[in-house]
Order: C-alpha cells, then sequence, then structure tokens
C-alpha cells in the first residue's frame, strides 16, 4: 500500500462543506467518487480538517492508501481531469505510511475577507462578507492581538463543540488593510468549531465601538460563551495554510513558539 | 399607470440567464416573482438585452408599468430585500411613458477577462476564462481595431441568429492588459447573438498566431460564419454599460458617430 498526500484548493460557494453527506455536492464526495472509480472500490479520503458549508480552502491537504501504481503528475492530471471548476489539485505526493493528515497538522492559518460598501456587491457574493458600517481599523488592530498566545478559548468558539481540551496557541492574530476593506489573518495550532467566526464577530463590535479590546483577556479567562454571542457568516473564511510540520511552523514563527502536536496521544 | 426604470447588476454564474423559463433561477423569473407579490397580478418587466447563461451584467437596466404609488428608493428597498446575493438594484427612477428600456438602447459595452494561468484558479470559476497558452496581446490589440466601424456581422454571430439586419456600429474595440491576463473591451450600437464571444474566440487565434488579424476585414465581407468555426465560453463575458441615449454615447465617442436607433422603427 503506497499512501498519497494532495493539496488541493475549492471555492466554498457551492458545496454543503468538505464532509461527504447523503446527498449534495461536497468537496470529499467528488474525490471519493473519483477514487472510488478508479480502484473499483471505496476509498476513504483524510482531511487536516473538514471546512464547513460556505468556507472556502486556499491551501487544504488529505491523504489516502492505495495499492495503484500510478506517478503524483498522473493522480494530479486524472483528479483534476474528474473535478468540477470549483475544486483544483495542485500536487500529489508520495508520503510514508506514518504520516496523517489530521495528526501530522501542527497549525492552520484562517483569513477572513470583508469589504466595506454601502451597496452590497454581487461579484463579491459568497468571497467576501459586506460590513456597511464605518470600523475602527486601529481599535481591531490592537484588540486581535490579545488572542495571541496560548488560551483556553471556550468564550469564543461554538457551544456545541465537542473536544477534550479548548486550549489552543495563536501565533499570528492580526487585520491587513485590503482595497475594498480588511482581512482579518489568524494562525495557530488548532481551531474550536466557529472559532474564527466568533473571534472576527468580537473584532467587527469593536470596530464599531460596541465592544472593548481590553475586555478580551477578561473573557477569555471566564471561558463563557453567552459573553461573545455572534458568530459571523461563513463567506468571507478561507483556510488559508496548513502546517504539517513544526520545522515549517517554526520557519515562519520563531525557534521557541510552542507547538502542539497531536501524534503522541493518537499512535 | 407609472413607467419605472430600474438599474441593477448581477452575477450569472448561477442563473440559466436572464430570460424566464419554466423552471431554475432566472434574474428575470426573482423580479417578476417580487413584482407579482407587490401588485397581486402577474407584471411584466422589459430588459435593454437578455444575457445568456452564465453571462454577467455590471450594469444592466429593465423597466415595468406601475399603477402603485411607491417612491424609487422605497421600491429599491423592496427590491434588494427581497433579492438573492448575486442580484444588486443600484438605481430605481420613474419615467416618461414613451421610453422603453430595448428600443431606446443606442449602444451598449461588453468585456471579456481572461486570466492567463498554467493552472485552473477555482476562485475565477465562472468570473473569468483561463487561457493557459502564450498570447501576443500586440497582435490581438492590432486586429480588435479591425471590428470599429459599420459592418455586416454575419461572419461573426451564431447561425441561429434571426434578425433582418446584421450591420451594426462598433465605436470601440480594444484590449486591456489586467493583472492576470487580459481583458477585450468592445462597445456597439447592439450585437448580435454569440457575436462577443465569436469575435474574442477570433483574437484568441490570432494572439496564438493560428489566425492573422488582417484576415478581418475580409472575413467580415464574406459573410459566412464556417470562416470562423469557436465561440468563446459565457463565462467572463460581462455587459458593461448600457447607452440609453444619442447623447450619452456621443460624450463617451464623440458629437459625429452614427448613431442606430430602434425608436422610429418601432412606433
Amino acid at each position: 500500500m503506497q499512501r498519497v498526500l494532495v493539496k488541493i484548493s475549492y471555492n466554498g460557494a457551492q458545496f454543503l462543506g468538505f464532509q461527504i453527506q447523503n446527498q449534495g455536492r461536497t468537496v470529499q464526495g467528488y474525490f471519493e467518487k473519483i477514487l472510488k472509480r478508479m480502484h473499483q472500490k471505496p476509498v476513504r479520503i483524510h482531511p487536516t480538517s473538514r471546512t464547513d458549508r460556505g468556507v472556502h480552502a486556499k491551501e487544504q491537504y488529505f491523504h489516502f492508501d492505495t495499492d495503484l501504481n500510478i506517478a503524483p503528475n498522473k493522480w494530479q492530471h486524472a483528479m483534476n481531469s474528474a473535478l468540477p471548476d470549483d475544486i483544483y489539485v495542485h500536487e500529489v505526493s508520495l508520503i510514508d505510511s506514518d504520516f496523517h493528515c489530521r495528526y501530522d497538522c501542527v497549525g492552520k492559518r484562517y483569513r477572513y475577507a470583508i469589504y466595506q460598501d454601502a451597496h452590497r456587491n454581487p461579484f463579491l457574493a459568497h468571497l467576501k462578507t459586506l460590513e456597511a458600517h464605518a470600523l475602527n481599523i486601529e481599535a481591531m488592530q490592537v484588540a486581535a492581538r490579545h488572542f495571541i498566545g496560548t488560551h483556553d478559548f471556550t468564550s469564543f468558539c461554538s457551544q456545541k463543540t465537542e473536544v477534550e481540551s479548548k486550549t489552543r496557541t495563536i501565533y499570528e492574530s492580526r487585520i491587513e488593510v485590503t482595497e475594498d476593506g480588511l482581512d482579518f489573518i489568524i494562525t495557530g495550532s488548532g481551531f474550536l468549531y466557529n472559532m474564527v467566526r466568533v473571534i472576527i464577530a468580537y473584532l467587527l463590535e469593536v470596530g464599531k465601538g460596541k465592544r472593548q479590546g481590553e475586555d478580551i483577556p477578561h473573557i477569555l479567562k471566564m471561558k463563557d460563551r453567552t459573553l461573545v454571542p455572534h458568530t459571523a457568516p461563513a463567506e468571507g473564511l478561507y483556510l488559508e495554510k496548513v502546517y504539517l510540520s513544526p520545522e515549517q511552523l517554526k520557519k515562519d514563527f520563531g525557534e521557541t513558539i510552542k507547538i502542539h502536536t497531536k501524534k503522541s496521544s493518537q499512535i
């Protein structure tokens, strides 16, 4: 058996999400259909993370095991020929069978794109979120920094989140001014359910002067989601980068950063 | 009765086209559904042109007649609240009952957007057409100019075109270099079925060195569509501007231009 690693991107607008459903368009659904046809039997794919309905991925990985002897560029061509135009395979590589997309993933970067306009732009539908209200970007920038570091994110995730530990390390949390608005960029060891969408909803409240950035450390300490009632819409959210090794993460954020690894606990 | 003029834009990606169908998403379908609910009876809308499946409009107009006494900004709000996020009403105005969107339209501008990349970009799906082949943009630019003027466009439209005269005047035909490729911009008195898509298909052949720009005058004279076999895909095509008066057109292209008006023949 050979383990195969696939690097993809997709426009989430017309998908029910990454994870396969009984019916409807899903990213996993398309790949497993192609692989089943090629293998004449079901083949499961394992992504680094399952993005929600409407969420995009500029960079996402999955792996699968195969008994077919196919070169990486042939895999790429076979998949791209059969995929719809909102998914693309950028790279395929053959990897060791002890590598696992989910357990070897040590970090992810998300981008949340907002455009500011008095009017809705139909060409940005599903790609950016409209915010018509004036925003104090400087206040949002200062507030965003409060998330950097290791915290329990109970207050900033969906109450439906079911994981043992809600502690995550954030390496980067900042606002980038764009041509038509702003992007929020956040890189962390991992993210809880709806975490990025809850954080950006809070930051937008800060931008409107309704909430204060300096309250964030206290809200984190309280571990109480009712203190942060909103969740921003999925459109505008991009999985932008996936870190598959501690070395990659150290290269971007320094040798001394805290690395969370899921590997040891799973083997 | 009051005639109402509505200026809209829409992302054509998820529409079967402008014109209403028995089923499926259409731009006309959404507006007539809203107007029927407001009037408690069917109300027909009249666009300047019916765009095909997948074709976008940055600027498009339609009119309808109403016996309701509603202010322009209330019309706009009522429609935008009920529309999906890929259509937007920019402006509503009350106009004379002798104005007709189709017959008063004296010109239109289309834009065809192409991106150049070795790889398909899922975020440009439906918005720009991919051309992976290297293009001689200078040759395309020179070729594009051959369409300017008054010509019979039989060779450059669908063979299914059923109109009395295939003579149209082109005021502007040029290539604009963009960040990731090029746009073809063409403004004319009117356009035949598939005309922009056939012209850009020919220009792309010129860009690849397969056809010659200087053959265009001869091909126009031959009035034979079999001389130009290709039609570029609908994605990437935008109705960009609609000219609703000769004055508007003269302002952009000079006082001495030839104006085609459909008005006299229709009254």
